[in-house]
């Protein structure tokens, strides 16, 4: 049964969570899945703005495979990855995908492959998405009481996102929100 | 602050469950975002597939969005849809779309409504991909354990594929996966 | 067996969510079941000061019903009733009490019917102490370190308690909670 | 503020859990709340048709506070009880009932006086749908396919049912739906 | 099958929350397995550094025991032992452990006869320092973003460690640590 | 503050999921703590009837310990570290221990260091028992319902127990259980 053999190793992207989270203090942390489907939105709200112009459905398919493999690896925080020898986390998503997507389709190989050699314009993009839904997210669990360690804001205001304006457009907009709400709580 | 306007209300994707699954008994069902990203990943797998071509990458598009009204309006199970008066749900589901998709981005917003309309090869590949989807959850659960009510099986049974035969091939697989757990039950 | 054909489905009622707590970002909100329970509680604890005489027990009864129906047509918060079709939502209710309550008995399906046409003193009373549920729920969130968007305080500020006394004395408790807690965080 | 220090330590009926379930390994039991909100609705569903007439709407507000003491002295499953000396555990629901009813309201306190003298019909009636609504809980949790030790099919088949012929006939359907469901799993 | 019998009951302390934290408002409290998990990795951090030296191994296996009995018993936060009569917690622990430590093996059994007697050093540290994982659960909980009442801070503020210096250096360093918390939220 | 930048970190365990059970379709499986003390508990049960004698309470230091790099490293499923290079989890194990238990104290390190070295009978004992904890769960989650896939069996009959005679008597019986279990569901 090919195509069952090839989806349903694919269901745990529901259940895995993204582990960081949970190292960082909040209690109830999205899965691996639903921060795949974030990043796709984040495709969808920005990529159109984009000059020149992106191929926004290639990318927005991108986004859907760029954490497919983790349905095998699991989500590796940082601190994680770090204690890791040199190398180790991206050898094992790359072997991870062999055994997670190739099965799936050919088309689905090539897309993440072109996510990972992030060759392309839809390839970069589709990284600072990433991690724009990770700021995002961040946010979000702020705007609901979670108090997360302050190293989000610093890595969020590092972002490199000189090629495409809108990524920068939204990064601005999570730091203002966010230094509001650090405000409200009177820590101005 | 339009960008997080736009995206922040998205975030309940991953919160808000699939409840239907909750009134059939499944204690942890996954979220409205992972069965979007798990309906793209469908896509992914059968896409390629389909002769004549689909453009693959527009039918993941369509998929990551078929849902994305529900961060407003929730998840309506069958049984609440047929409460409601004739039509209601699509008018919701419409006037949803048009509050959360719209902000998005015009790109987004046309792939709904392509979707919505089911004029396109890609949105009636996309709507049975949904369908196949919850049968490959069905299936899912069943196989850790749950007891989920028959009327999946018929609902699944009764889909129509003819027009996209890895469908078919897809439903088949599931089918015989849940026939040979029944009997592994003793239920033969 | 007509027994547990009118009471299984009632079970949802544990598992089902109030979904506008998830929307407004409440990770672990109360289920549609807790909030019945909780209202009778509310019923229990104002309705023997209210003058003139209520029938207590009755309005009890009331509240235990007043949201069971849900357990077909789930919890539509606010932003959900909105897109639908105007009535809809009503409408659904009445349908779904017609195929959850009538099966009960023919008391539950009064008592019901009583709180729907709010023409009795005890339906009215019920209703603000839905309404005064949802106030201490959200008081209570708070108190436990969640926030939640600033609209629910402007609704319980405009309730209509005029016509019961002791629902009025308790709205003002939990503004006057809600505000020190706001200031404790130096929002004054 | 008298009505917020009777209401809020209520609240947590919603977070406690039927710890009893834990022990015999269902994962996600009902809270408090739900189990007491599940027992009135066995009350609505069986009191009208209980010969004699009972007063169905006290007998109600009996469902909805009888377990309210375990918002402090929470819920203590019978392997517990047994642990402690013998009457202790009546002791501490007599204890926390006066800590936790009797600022709630006089009424409050009478109709929990009421079900814990077991002196009146509309109390012995009420304590038989607590048992009930326990066999319901069961006879759900295996249909979704949890497997729960076996002692409970006999407490039920030993319920003293004879004063209340509806409570009877909803035992038998209970357990008859329990024995083929043990069919269909081939343990027959 | 006697390890069976003896060991599959202790599985439930992986189930089975600290309900203290439930009824203060803490959302997903940890289980009483983490606890004891947690205190043993205090008794750790804290017993090679006191003088004169503890047997720190033993401590370990007394701090994985002392609240083993809670996989019977559940764990009685302090209001609901309070409701219970004089000593009748104390008698439910000693039967619980009794029906549970005595069949896993004498040496179990002793382990924790010696923290129940408190009569050695060793079972007076593992005290403090179960009281101390509590403390540190608490700044947990508050770094968060939870909410939790304030009768936390004085328990700990008057904790006896004089008998174990590191004990009241991390007593210290917690209150510090809260105080600190405390003043970014505006409350100083 | 020494001592809270050496414990806050393992707070995590409690909140970390032994991500192999999500993998295997275990929707709520234990924490990493949870697990660890099991694992204690295992050797309290097995250890003290070993021959020659066993030094169990250093045993289950070690068994406290075993699991605590994860608090970093996040647990890694099988799958998941045949995706990595050769020897790369083994050596983030190592880095993670220097990071989590180096600051813990010199006791917590020599004792971790034992088990990894496995040079000793207490370390090797450990290292089954922590297997056997496996197995424990794994027949666990099997009674309470969950269907998990057969590799376990086949992992749990394969181990070495020739050391320790009282593993292969807690083996023997897992598996017996087990299977006993199987026949029940009409799969002999």
């Amino acid at each position: 049964m090919p195509h069952l053999e090839a989806l349903l190793p694919l269901l745990s992207l529901d259940r895995l969570p993204r582990t960081g989270w949970l190292v960082a203090g909040v209690p109830n942390p999205e899965t691996i899945a639903a921060h795949s489907l974030g990043t796709a939105l984040v495709v969808l709200a920005l990529g159109p703005k984009v000059e020149p112009r992106l191929d926004v459905d290639r990318a927005v398919a991108l986004a859907v495979l760029h954490d497919a493999p983790e349905a095998l690896l699991t989500d590796l925080p940082r601190a994680a990855a770090e204690c890791l020898p040199s190398g180790a986390k991206a050898a094992g998503e790359r072997r991870a995908a062999e055994l997670v997507l190739a099965p799936l389709s050919e088309h689905a190989w090539q897309r993440f492959e072109e996510f990972r050699a992030q060759g392309t314009r839809e390839a970069r993009f589709v990284r600072l998405c990433d991690q724009l839904h990770l700021g995002l997210r961040w946010l979000g669990y702020r705007r609901e009481g979670a108090r997360v360690p302050g190293g989000f804001r610093s890595g969020l205001a590092a972002l490199e996102c000189a090629e495409f304006a809108p990524c920068a457009a939204l990064r601005a907009e999570i730091l203002a929100a966010a230094d509001e709400l650090a405000g409200e709580r009177g820590r101005s």
